[in-house]
């Protein structure tokens, strides 16, 4: 397609952030260019677009570790538009974030499927080589290395597109594809099955809701840790039991909740100073896996446990695309259930991140355009 | 049995520890009674026993984590008889350690299988509950959990014990168990193949020269790291390269050796400061495998580099029986071959684990009764 039907406008709003820093880089626009789709894209019409940690450290330059990084969301004074990205490449600016989105197909490039057309939509966030879909060295992510869904419009190859066929809202179905997929990747990468149990930090965030309810989905038990205030919500997920966030003593903690002081899994998005003692549960065989880090990566690690307990650890970040096809199935059959704390208009989304930052919430965060 | 053959001395040479500690704590005895095998038990004349460095940790109490640990066989003044060993639970006193025996069965108990009298055999290093054979939970180690080689005789269960056709030495039969298990259960925890490119740590010592010669045997290609003084030993295992043990700079010294800044596995016995350098070298979805620690077991892990590039760790410690009935045949076979670097007397342990600790060996070191 060279240029839009004359029934779309040729402009839009949209929040571009001009560069690594402070929430100050996110620049709010009512006239920036809607994109044209190219080849194999289509043109989605945002309905929603959920938030997540990686929109705060791409901006913030928390992924590039010339940066000596703390927690999620802390300015960093000296990261540098050559600084890498999640990937290893610097993000180029400026860029749409937003790597969640609900939508409606608007519009078809020359070599997309044309079927799509007026479909509601959610999209795989990893944009792949789909000449050699598998391989993870050459991969992107919507909303990194190309415009997202903090926008009116957004486009992406049709085969990162799933028609999805629900009776969720618009702001529900924005919350699955990053969080879930993510959640989703890292019980994948554990091999979690029903033998397990799994203790899931961060259980009140969006990832974390995700597991819960992604590792009971497969029949594992499932201990949940969050801070005293956010109980209430996570308990609607129905983990077998619920933690403090950073218990004193967890083994003893784990013990009154599940009879032992050990799991077979940890599933962890915080990490920081409490790494070592969650490790320090995991049984002979167990296994620790990550896919984010928002109280700081760098940790201590003791060898002795790593090997004298033969533990596997596995880092979670490119997922193969059949975990948004099961995800997809997961959602159409009705066996997860987003749970939405707040919606914000795409122009606030400056407090929208605010409110993500401050952790005040249970669940997922989305804004409207 | 409920006592020796007649023709049996009762009593026999051993260098017995008395306790956690220095090397003082290794206490020459000529009057040591005899072990009476017992129901299932062999029991085994031992012509050679290898040296490893799970003799030197659990005499200094280095797997202990009350213990604030630096490097293996450091002193530890703090560690009791009450702290635990490698698996946790502390060992009785007095032991006879030394796990890499090569010996004839000289009498067998009343369960044995009595076809193993008069054969030159090694021992798997793992006791096992022989009933649930793969049950990693309920193990211990020969040395450790029970009287090992570093006396004249030695029991051990018949089933830990395989006859060997060979060639080869006492001596250099004696090196093989404990160290190439090890190594080639940190392989198979890593899933090495022909595809694979295995960076070694500490590739003169026992288990550094058995991950060379394991993982060519797969058909890995492999650079092996190790200081300068040892190149011309380790160059006889032939690996693909040999770089100094620290390089300043890993990725250059890579790209030099191989033609690539990457590898797709590490596997490392050594940890210590220099972990964070050899963990950036892995390529996207690498794997690490570790089963030891001699520079030291705390490290500092960048959480980042382990989700980011969905890298895998696995640390080895309690290995299937397969992998010693694998290495029986590989040594049947000739497919890999011991490096002996000395041999000591027994009555001379001191000096030969001296030598062990001091690290300027290629190989391994055996004493001989």
């Amino acid at each position: 397609m060279n240029e839009l039907p004359e029934t779309m406008p040729k402009t839009m709003k949209a929040m571009v952030l001009e560069g690594h820093g402070d929430m100050d880089k996110l620049v709010w626009h009512e006239d920036w260019p809607v994109p044209v789709p190219q080849g194999a894209e289509v043109l989605i019409k945002v309905l929603a677009c959920g938030l997540n940690n990686t929109d705060v450290n791409t901006r913030s330059g928390w992924y590039s570790k010339s940066v000596v990084a703390a927690t999620t969301g802390a300015a960093y004074d000296k990261v540098s538009e050559d600084d890498p990205a999640w990937g290893g490449s610097p993000v180029s600016f400026p860029r749409i974030q937003g790597a969640d989105v609900a939508g409606i197909v608007v519009a078809c490039g020359s070599d997309a499927n044309s079927t799509l057309l007026g479909k509601r939509v959610i999209a795989d966030t990893w944009l792949r080589d789909w000449d050699s879909p598998l391989n993870k060295n050459n991969v992107g992510y919507f909303g990194s290395e190309c415009d997202g869904g903090f926008a009116e419009y957004t486009t992406v190859d049709y085969r990162n597109v799933a028609a999805v066929v629900s009776d969720l809202s618009d702001a529900e179905l924005a919350t699955f594809s990053c969080s879930y997929s993510t959640a989703e990747g890292m019980l994948n990468r554990a091999q979690v099955s029903s033998d397990d149990t799994v203790l899931v930090t961060g259980a009140s965030g969006g990832v974390g809701s995700a597991l819960i309810q992604l590792a009971k989905r497969r029949g594992a038990k499932v201990v949940a840790m969050a801070s005293e205030a956010k109980h209430d919500g996570v308990s609607k997920l129905s983990p077998d039991a619920i933690l403090s966030r950073n218990p004193a003593n967890l083994k003893a903690a784990l013990k009154a909740a599940i009879g032992r002081e050990t799991v077979s899994v940890v599933a962890d998005i915080v990490g920081g100073d409490y790494f070592s003692t969650i490790i320090d549960v995991l049984a002979r065989g167990g296994r620790y896996t990550c896919s984010g880090a928002i109280a700081g990566p760098m940790v201590s690690l003791d060898l002795r446990t790593l090997y004298l307990r033969d533990l596997t650890f596995t880092g979670s970040t490119v997922i193969p695309p059949k975990v948004f096809t099961d995800l997809v199935s997961y959602i159409e059959k009705g066996e997860i259930r987003p749970l939405v704390a707040a919606t914000y208009s795409l122009k606030n989304l400056h407090a929208a991140q605010q409110a993500f930052i401050d952790k005040k919430h249970t669940g997922n965060i989305v804004v409207l355009p």
